[in-house]
């Protein structure tokens, strides 16, 4: 019972979900952008309401006292103790995290030491975690890992084929993203199928600016496109995805505006994937109207798009032995019918066959026709309510 | 007519067939190994003797002045002159050789100038070519190339997701390898099957050593899992194969031994792969003795290495949208029965059934059932009679 915030910390934003729970309805949502930095933005919604507001807002801290004033001021709480959780995204939880966990000292020390693994991710997270604690230091904090639903991967898959030592003593392995996003999904597609996930092989495609795919057996990870970081997979908005390795000390060679390894995958995380080939955008919306204009490398970055794509979900019924459904979620996943329709109809021959009419903008549930021997489905992703969930689980156990 | 060399020069060594042409018979073969190290060996082959010797060999070309002694000496030419063609593997062509080439000095300046892309074996490949051209000036010479035919990539498959000038200005893209194993297999198994190769989507899987596999399009490679260099694709005897990018950093900045980038790759080239997982050999019969004893290492990488193969040759379905046929050649692939029966029996969903008691060390031809919706072929792989006949096509070109 109560309200619950479902929080995502960046190193200069802050995005919130209110939940009322157990009903698992959204109360209001919002962001703050540009924590630090000159005129920062903060947005609220509510009921049909927007509220956006400039202000300079110096750090986490005080956007969670403007977040609490702004609750406060809209009347969608009355006291700060009608909030009874707050659950946390944290993009790193390494080997010891395999569930969400109540946030203690201890818990908020190890998440800090996961830093080395999302040197990006996880001190913004803290950050977060720290603001809403010297506000709210008695209530219920719960810290939800992207990598969590990972941790069932079977040693042959998470291994990299390097010397041993290197995950002995430097804990290299693949760790594999947005877990909640394909866990969520998966259920709800086991959900639509009317099945018990645990008959169920089912290839989770989540595609937005970052995207990576996996493949779920039972409901349990076995293999996910994303490495030891986020940069390995598919092509991306601004990530290439899968390299040759050799290509990093060659481009620090080649380049004298690069000095360091490090630069390198600056480069490979930043400037690569769809901008990079495109030399026009990230964004695969911009990509698809140049792409309509004849514009000879936005054709050429689609066509990698697709292609790299095609070979995970590929190599994913390889790895499942075959699969039940093909699920698209996250922006792309979910708005992109020419991406959608390019992968499925250039799978055919793996049994998945397109419904047209079906394949819609922002279309939920199947897209495949009645005889297709592998379902496709399209799933809007909800990470900020499985947050939300397991705060709720936590409550109960508390 | 007359007779033909088929060289494979390495940095310290050098391989060669003597041909029969256009019989196609071999006449002889051999190899010299640690040149320019001290107790060099040579080892000469033909009608069943076997001769080894231990000399010092200062260069290649005193290795090509002792191989021509070797073969008047053995009675196996009267004159140099009925040698008639002499054809060089070369490792990589670029994008400039689309097919093998008669040496004239501008191919051989272009050569030299590639050896940017394969710094260990053009300069290699060119010692070989210079010592038979100071010994045999006059003898018709022709590269082979590696790389030739991969020159059939589309572009969405040889570009890489990074910035455009990569790629422009420094020449950042797949060539793959295995070239001229991938198209005699190929070409084997549309003989084999009795239908023409422009009728046959088919999936080659050279695994030696070093590994690649081929998507191959009516008798066009489409897409290969080496890439810019041999380090890239499935898990190798010392090599990893893919990896998240970022690994390469992260393992600069812990393990203080590595000093810069290359430092890391030597590492992802030399000591990784089956070597680097199971720390005790490269060689898959070691790892499958090791396997069979329960060491959990060697088990480890036996699995990492089928799991790999698998990712590829189901990626490739992808690629292909269906294949006829999966071709498995090289030493592990021509005798490794365990990784063919892991490989298929993890593919079952794909339509391959194997045939176990046709699946047996060194067999020739079909290893799958009868009723296989996809065949399963076993091809020995001849690189040397690829150069041998390559070579006889340019003496009739002359």
């Amino acid at each position: 019972m109560g309200k619950t915030l479902a929080i995502n910390a960046g190193s200069s934003s802050l995005k919130w979900q209110l939940y009322a729970m157990p009903e698992e309805t959204v109360i209001a949502k919002g962001i703050f952008e540009r924590i630090g930095l000159p005129e920062s933005i903060s947005t609220t919604k509510f009921g049909g309401e927007s509220h956006t507001r400039k202000q300079n807002i110096v750090d986490h801290r005080q956007a969670v006292l403007l977040l609490m004033d702004e609750l406060i001021h809209f009347n969608l709480i009355k006291e700060f103790r009608e909030i009874t959780g707050i659950g946390h995204r944290v993009v790193a939880g390494g080997e010891f995290f395999k569930s969400s966990t109540v946030i203690t000292p201890e818990v908020l020390e190890e998440i800090k030491n996961l830093s080395i693994l999302a040197p990006l991710h996880n001190p913004a997270n803290v950050l977060g975690i720290e603001a809403f604690q010297r506000l709210l230091p008695d209530t219920l904090a719960v810290a939800v890992f992207d990598t969590a639903f990972h941790t069932t991967l079977p040693e042959k898959a998470y291994r990299y084929p390097i010397p041993t030592k290197y995950y002995s003593d430097y804990s290299i392995r693949k760790y594999g993203a947005h877990g909640t996003s394909h866990m969520y999904v998966s259920q709800e597609a086991a959900k639509f199928l009317g099945r018990p996930i645990e008959d169920l092989k089912l290839i989770t495609a989540h595609i937005g600016n970052g995207a990576s795919i996996t493949a779920i057996d039972g409901g349990k990870s076995i293999d996910t496109s994303m490495g030891f970081t986020p940069l390995a997979g598919v092509m991306m908005g601004t990530r290439s995805g899968e390299m040759d390795a050799s290509v990093i000390p060659y481009m620090l060679e080649s380049d004298p505006s690069l000095r360091t390894a490090q630069d390198v995958i600056d480069v490979l995380n930043n400037k690569s994937g769809v901008l990079g080939v495109s030399d026009l955008s990230s964004d695969m919306r911009d990509l698809q109207a140049a792409k309509e204009q004849g514009n000879p490398k936005a054709i050429l970055a689609y066509e990698m798009y697709v292609d790299r794509i095609k070979k995970f979900i590929a190599q994913y019924f390889g790895v499942l032995n075959g699969a039940d459904a093909v699920i698209f979620t996250a922006g792309v996943g979910e708005n992109d019918t020419d991406v959608r329709r390019d992968v499925v109809n250039g799978l055919s021959w793996f049994g998945m066959e397109l419904d047209e009419t079906k394949n819609v903008r922002g279309v939920f549930g199947e897209i495949s026709m009645p005889d297709s021997k592998v379902k496709v489905l399209v799933i809007p992703t909800n990470e900020e309510l499985v947050i939300a969930r397991d705060v709720e689980i936590a409550k109960q156990n508390k």
